[in-house]
């Protein structure tokens, strides 16, 4: 019997275990400090209201003989694949409903579609970057080549025509610098995916923190993304599903390699592996799309975004460089000079009682930038801004 | 860029649309008839009431800011693993809560776990077989050899020592024979994996069905199994929750090959490309446990076996060999002489206006065999079985 050993090459990720000990630690401590928390990547808005009903009445649909409903489709019901494609529309994308598979979120599948691309592949990962790309291809043995984001190009790489590759990663807003590419941007990396034959993976996860206009919220407003381009969305951090589990992945009819259908791979893959979201949930996310849902999920964000203003005008009458959150809960800062992102981490919790996450953590590139985070308390971050302005 | 071609080799699955074309274009032609539906592998009892309310309840806390869940461990909340390890005392075994993983059903798992396997490991199947086992191996391109369950054995094989396999999978009771392994026959298998380096990866997906006393529920009742068996566990057909979602997955920790703990190989795939069940479905899950919602399944699972029963004494009356229906809500027939399964679908349809599933589309070993299940409707399963008799 052997093992699949590419998983002894996966590094141990210590990141938020070891800020969870540095903060035990100083707290035990020193319980009279309060400490403000910007650090955290998971909502703390409750879900709206509309979809909380909407699941208990699947609930209890699910107790009665005449409304029971078993095995699922496993792409997802068509009454959520519809209310996703008229949301698609507002952003004029038109979608087909078989384009459109329900997940329980944006991890699973953004890890599972690697089953239907071979292992010889050359994947293209931005750096810094959510961790799961890269060690999802570690598990599979690809070969990786790193693009790098950094001060110069604003967080948001493009393509290097050098570099030859088949499957690229991008996450716009991104996790976690928040920053966001331009629709020319995006032209570029759909002009260099199809001329190198290759699938761009685009994480969408954010796309309802965008706000200023004129900005992508799918790849698919591009032309000829639905010939080189998957996309992977979720109602996690549009919708406070982070607990109640479900998102979308959007594979075009067009999208084909080496003769073949990838949506038609995809789909037999999810078939195969995967017996579709349960009912219940998928009541719940559809409910988001009511007018009532709606107004709900945007009350949220719109709480969140106004603190992600509170950090981002703090930043600039400190003059610290930083980019994202205008649109993006995130908000990625340069820390003070001579120092690692660890020691500012250090500096923050002991002399601001404020916890942030470490760039480092998410690769090479991050080193000596920040993450603060707009999910959390709106009177506890306009507290933490005044400490950092204090002297 | 290159797509996974392991999935060129996969062959597509017409076994239920073509029973559904077959049974649509006859029902078409005789809108007088009443077609009883004995092909149905769902569940068609509702949930009981315990898991119903705790899921409303669960939904309401989801919108509310003092117990909202987040993000929940990817391996499942301890309320569930508690519930769980108190089910297994039942069986007098006994687990660790890291040994458990909470799942979004068996299905999902069985194809996962993969993952943490070689490409390179030889495939033991038998045939017939719910065919995800097989079609999950030949995505991976992993060797495939089958062990013959027929008549001879009673559809239940056992070790070949001649044979040499890697991974071994086991379904007992059997989709879609309904047969069930001893004990003795089970401590046979154990034998055969620890002297093989191999491990078992065990479907006991229908244990709740096991009425005879003697009959292991867990693979874990069998001296050794901790160091050679993964066991996959599911919701659905002993709750009724197919459309729900939930199953856990049981990974011991003295499972070792090549010197790795292969818990922490799954640990590390399911915090990589999973977040968890949602918390709403895991709490529906926990009151399954409840003294409740035991007695509750209890009389659904009693309901079904009623209806095997009724099945498996019409088979007895009528002189047709069977197997499965006691402790299984399958019954596993063979058909009339001289005819294939398909045929004898037709004859069936035709004839006697019953629908029931081809033994053949499990594999080549179920030509002249048909499968009948238990979880169709009392009154209607009784009729059926008049039919039969009747001339």
């Amino acid at each position: 019997m052997k093992i699949n050993k590419n998983y002894l090459a996966l590094e141990d990720s210590y990141l938020f275990s070891t800020i969870a000990k540095k903060v035990k630690a100083y707290a035990e401590k020193n319980p009279d400090k309060k400490i403000i928390r910007l650090g955290i990547g998971d909502v703390t808005i409750p879900l709206c209201s509309a979809s909380v009903e909407a699941m208990k009445k699947a609930s209890e649909e699910q107790g009665t003989k005449a409304n029971f409903h078993g095995y699922g489709p496993e792409q997802g019901y068509e009454f959520l694949k519809t209310a996703i494609q008229s949301y698609y529309k507002e952003f004029a994308v038109s979608l087909e409903a078989d384009e459109i598979f329900i997940s329980d979120g944006a991890k699973s599948d953004l890890g599972n579609i690697l089953d239907i691309f071979s292992r010889d592949n050359v994947v293209l990962i931005p750096n810094p970057v959510y961790p799961v790309y890269l060690d999802t291809n570690i598990m599979d043995g690809r070969t990786i080549v790193y693009m790098d984001a950094n001060e110069e190009n604003g967080f948001l790489p493009m393509p290097d025509p050098t570099v030859k590759a088949d499957l690229i990663y991008m996450c716009s807003p991104n996790n976690p610098t928040g920053a966001v590419y331009s629709k020319e941007q995006l032209e570029e990396w759909v002009a260099y995916a199809l001329k190198n034959d290759a699938v761009i993976l685009f994480d969408a996860a954010y796309e309802a923190f965008i706000t200023e206009n004129g900005l992508p919220r799918s790849i698919f407003e591009i032309e000829g993304a639905r010939q080189c381009a998957i996309e992977f969305c979720s109602f996690s951090k549009t919708a406070g599903f982070t607990g109640t589990r479900c998102g979308y992945t959007v594979v075009p009819m067009e999208l084909k390699r080496e003769g073949t259908v990838l949506n038609k791979l995809w789909l037999r893959r999810q078939t195969t592996k995967f017996n579709g979201v349960s009912y219940i949930v998928q009541r719940g996310a559809e409910a988001v799309f009511t007018k009532e849902g709606r107004e709900q999920i945007k009350a949220a964000t719109v709480y969140y975004q106004k603190n992600a203003k509170v950090i981002t005008e703090t930043m600039k009458e400190l003059g610290i460089w930083f980019v994202g959150g205008v649109n993006s809960p995130y908000v990625w800062i340069k820390v003070q000079e001579g120092m690692t992102s660890w020691e500012y981490f250090d500096y923050l919790l002991e002399e601001k009682n404020i916890v942030g996450t470490p760039g480092s953590g998410f690769g090479r590139n991050g080193e000596g930038y920040f993450r603060l985070t707009a999910f959390g308390d709106a009177d506890a971050t306009k507290e933490a801004m005044e400490r950092l302005k204090s002297k």
